[in-house]
């Protein structure tokens, strides 16, 4: 059994975190996010979600079926969430726009990481993928959903690419989001340098590629560079990294950012599996 | 020069194509088809067409930028379409919601082609994309912008995948679903008869796949075939087909099927070519 809080004031205080949900997205939401629907709350609730619920909402139908995940989060927790429980048309008054699913919670981010800490030692197999420059939350949320697919130990952001943790972003990547480590490059810091300095080999991903993605022998450790599309990688960026190229029948800018991404995070998946493998 | 019809009055009978564009995506349009945007819009345009425009409606100032493209295709056009003129206001009067980009044409569907006319003779290579139930517009626009980009000869649909001329499938796809030969399977026809009727090696993509993608050999003549996330293919085509798998960090389900089939036609493009070249 879990206990649950009803609420039948869309004004109650503690809804408030819930309130005027698509102007906030502009805004930022001061240390929290906004999880929505029930395949991502339960990544909130696993033992994989690297963030913490501060309160689930949820309409009254819905709770039967996440009672189990409930459970088994509120045993793990000192202090769990409180489980607001409220109607479809209580929730869409707060939030200011119809809930349909009826799964909503709230996530305490904790500050970024630093790279050199999410990046597995030197004497390890490493698969980093590092975004540049992304300003668009599908592709963001999409290249976690990706990045979690392939095993990636962690995502590095530029500060130019947008916030997974923005609630669009979260959806699209299926919850990977919340699972797979992300941090900051520091102010100023360099994707080589920082390359460099983990013993990964930067891979650029760019339509002018030196060699093409199947070519590339196995790495060990890599650091995959993706840029936004359109413009993609500087290419002082691509000069000094090791650059490959998608070979396609229509030329550049044909494969969403995305998809181009999964493509390689699939490549060097199998790569860095099978280096490791000659190794032993 | 091109000439331009303007019109302002949202009751104008040659605007009713565009008339309650939302409510008439689910009823159908008998034989048309609405194109969004500048990019989809000079695709229909274009030599790789394989439909023709009926009208073209513009913003005032979206013609300056289209002039050339329209031209050249008035230029091949023994009757070419009209090209209407309208203030944004009345486009969306019209539409019934806001339009922002200002570009919009009606197209005119063809019969769907038969699966055996698409697909090249028997002595060339060819790499062809089979769709059976996919019913979400997105994954199909993705996959038909894939199919583009690997450049697949035809992508053949099964009486259960949605319309890749759907509003939205169209923009989603970049227009590739005006490029891209696609036909529909006749009633009862069968993905492994086809198949093997018309010389092509079926691979089934499932994360039940006896083999994995990477292990795939060279194939010169391959047709993909896809089934719907979640319940996939059905177990009797996997297991008649030479099927295979791309390995995941975390199991079924993690990648969209529109990214794990850019993933598999970018090896069987590669394996295509190979193929072809290895016999030269």
């Amino acid at each position: 059994m879990i206990e649950t809080i009803p609420l039948d004031d869309p004004d109650d205080p503690r809804l408030a975190p819930y309130a005027a949900m698509r102007e906030r997205d502009l805004v930022g939401r001061a240390g929290r996010f906004i999880v929505e629907g029930e395949v991502t709350l339960r990544l909130l609730l696993s033992r994989q979600a690297r963030f913490a619920a501060e309160s689930i909402l949820l309409a009254p139908e819905r709770v039967a079926g996440l009672v189990e995940a409930l459970a088994a989060h509120t045993a793990r927790r000192p202090a769990p969430p409180p489980v607001y429980i409220a109607s479809r048309s209580v929730m869409s008054a707060v939030t200011g726009f119809p809930i349909h699913r009826g799964v909503l919670a709230v996530g305490i981010r904790d500050g970024d990481p630093l790279a050199a800490d999410l990046v597995p030692p030197v004497q390890m197999p490493a698969l980093v993928l590092g975004l540049a420059g992304l300003t668009n939350h599908d592709n963001v949320g999409g290249l976690f959903r990706n990045a979690a697919a392939f095993g990636a130990d962690a995502v590095l952001l530029d500060a130019g690419t947008c916030d997974p943790l923005y609630r669009k972003a979260i959806r699209v990547s299926a919850g990977a989001a919340l699972t797979v480590p992300f941090g900051r490059l520091a102010a100023g810091e360099d994707w080589l340098a920082l390359a460099a300095c983990l013993s990964l080999t930067p891979v650029a991903l760019s339509p002018r590629g030196a060699e093409t993605l199947s070519d590339l022998p196995a790495l060990p450790r890599a650091l995959l560079l993706l840029g936004t599309e359109g413009p993609g990688l500087p290419a002082e960026t691509i000069a000094r990294a090791r650059s490959v190229r998608i070979p396609m029948a229509s030329g550049f800018d044909s494969l969403n950012v995305a998809t181009a991404g999964a493509i390689a995070l699939h490549h060097l998946r199998a790569s860095v599996t099978k280096s490791t493998r000659d190794k032993e």
